[in-house]
């Protein structure tokens, strides 16, 4: 049996797993990264919990995988930005550093990617040779595999299908773009949405309705509200246009949807289903496949070793 | 020296080749299917047409390809719609017809796509291993090479770029969407639009403005008709939209810009080129590239030979 690491850089912490080449974690562990300024000790603080986890579970790696939000260039292993909670990162050689430290193959790619990696090899993506994966959250973010393969693009920085603009005279998105598919369909869109739906009409918002709790808005729409269903359902549409164009670009047969708000399940996928024929050429709708992602919570973990193990075996 | 046979089917013509390997034109010719209703007599006239161009050439062909409008399965053979100007051909099982008159490879393709292939193999896509084609005419089409070879989805309907919907609320498409990229960007459009604007100041439309003339309006536009300029403007926006998505999805290093509109040039281009920032991630465009492709009247003979090429050696 081979092994594998995955370490999962977010904005708060890093999750770092054995794995082993069923996609099974062996062994994980989390450390804090919160308020440190430098990556160095960051690379340090990881790599010691890596060392311990190795030594605990007297298994030996293949490879390490890292996955971390933004653009890694995978012709340099150079951090490029779009990282907003992560700001320490760009400007550095993520794979150089561990690799220096470990004497292993190092890949890291960006945590969408990762996930859609995972989901390839070890997840529902099994299923499928073209597919797309949405990460629903704080932001969106997308994966692809075209042809049986983990397509990243010329450096890398494919699959930034949340900056898709789907109205070009629609709000404008932190990247400059208007319209873009993340003002809509992200779980904070969804919660600003709600917001002013309700201050519109002086009800105060609940008091658990924070930017990043687009739970709460998808719960009082499972619970009949209709303001919030009609949020929900806004958002519905946004995906099936989104996901609309994306079969009529790239005739995939399927997009599995991961991240936070896929919790949300057929209250989200519903309307998404029933609304894509309005954006799809009818012969390529024919079978496709839209359903949540397999790996859940240590989607993270799984997906960054998956990128070592497909990156080592290519 | 290896050689292919491409044919080109059109609305009113089928354009017969011999091509070397490396894209040359050995001999063409073109054959009258106007008015024909029965695909097995147009296959009948286009294979005696081959069948003299290869006694006239005195070549052996190693495959032929077939270009032709709309969806043509390529886990089938069969072709299944979308080809409005020959509507014989649904239904018919294109690659097999061929195979059984010539007992040699054949491969077919939807006309874009074949486009697409030449200019992967024999054009300006030589440059490139992450690019999509464009071509602009009656309608959109489009095709993809990723990671160097060309994508054409699951069963060989990728690239209906086209039918992007860039605004849910936009004009109703004749696939039956709303806001469809062709609706904006064909030569049909750009068109009516023009019409529109002429309606409007009660000034009757020029003689030969034809619903296919676009060039016309280009034209108007180059001399500096304001009102041309604002269409030509409005189509490069949307242009603009089309491809900045495309570059945030696939991360692509360039796209070629094809068909009748292509013609326009920098007059098109450079509007596009100025507009593309506003729908990029901002490190995704570093490098692009925009530009006419390079295979023009022959295009679509020269693109389905290329697919017999590439065919025959995957």
């Amino acid at each position: 049996m081979n092994y594998y690491a995955g370490i999962d850089l977010g904005g708060s912490s890093a999750k770092i797993g054995v794995i082993d080449e069923n996609g099974k974690i062996i062994a994980k562990k989390k450390t804090d990264i919160d308020r440190m300024r430098d990556f160095h000790l960051i690379a340090d603080k990881i790599s010691d919990s890596l060392k311990s986890l190795l030594v605990d579970t007297a298994k030996e790696i293949k490879a390490i995988g890292i996955g971390t939000p933004g653009f890694i260039n995978k012709q340099t292993g150079m951090h490029e930005g779009g990282s907003a909670n992560l700001p320490m990162l760009p400007g550095n050689n993520i794979v150089g550093e561990f690799k220096d430290k470990f004497r292993l193959p190092v890949y890291a790619d960006n945590d969408a990617t990762c996930a859609t990696a995972g989901e390839h090899i070890f997840g529902a993506g099994r299923n499928f040779t073209d597919f797309i994966l949405l990460t629903l959250g704080t932001g969106i973010g997308g994966g692809l595999v075209l042809d049986g393969k983990l397509y990243t693009g010329k450096i890398g920085f494919a699959g930034e299908i949340g900056h898709m603009s789907l109205d070009p005279d629609g709000p404008l998105c932190n990247c400059g773009n208007r319209g873009c598919f993340e003002q809509y369909s992200s779980g904070p869109a969804m919660v600003k949405s709600y917001r002013e739906k309700l201050k519109k009409r002086n009800v105060a918002p609940p008091d658990d309705l924070a930017e990043n709790n687009a739970r709460l808005v998808l719960e009082k729409a499972a619970q009949g509200d209709s303001l919030a269903m009609d949020v929900v359902f806004t958002a519905a549409g946004k995906l099936a246009q989104a996901i609309g164009s994306l079969i009529n670009i790239l005739n995939i047969e399927a997009c599995l949807i991961g991240g936070g708000i896929s919790r949300a399940g057929d209250l989200l996928l519903k309307p998404v289903r029933s609304m894509l024929p309005d954006f799809v050429w009818p012969p390529l709708i024919k079978n496709f496949v839209l359903q949540i992602a397999s790996l859940q919570n240590d989607a993270g973990i799984i997906g960054a070793a998956a990128i070592a193990k497909i990156s080592l075996q290519s």
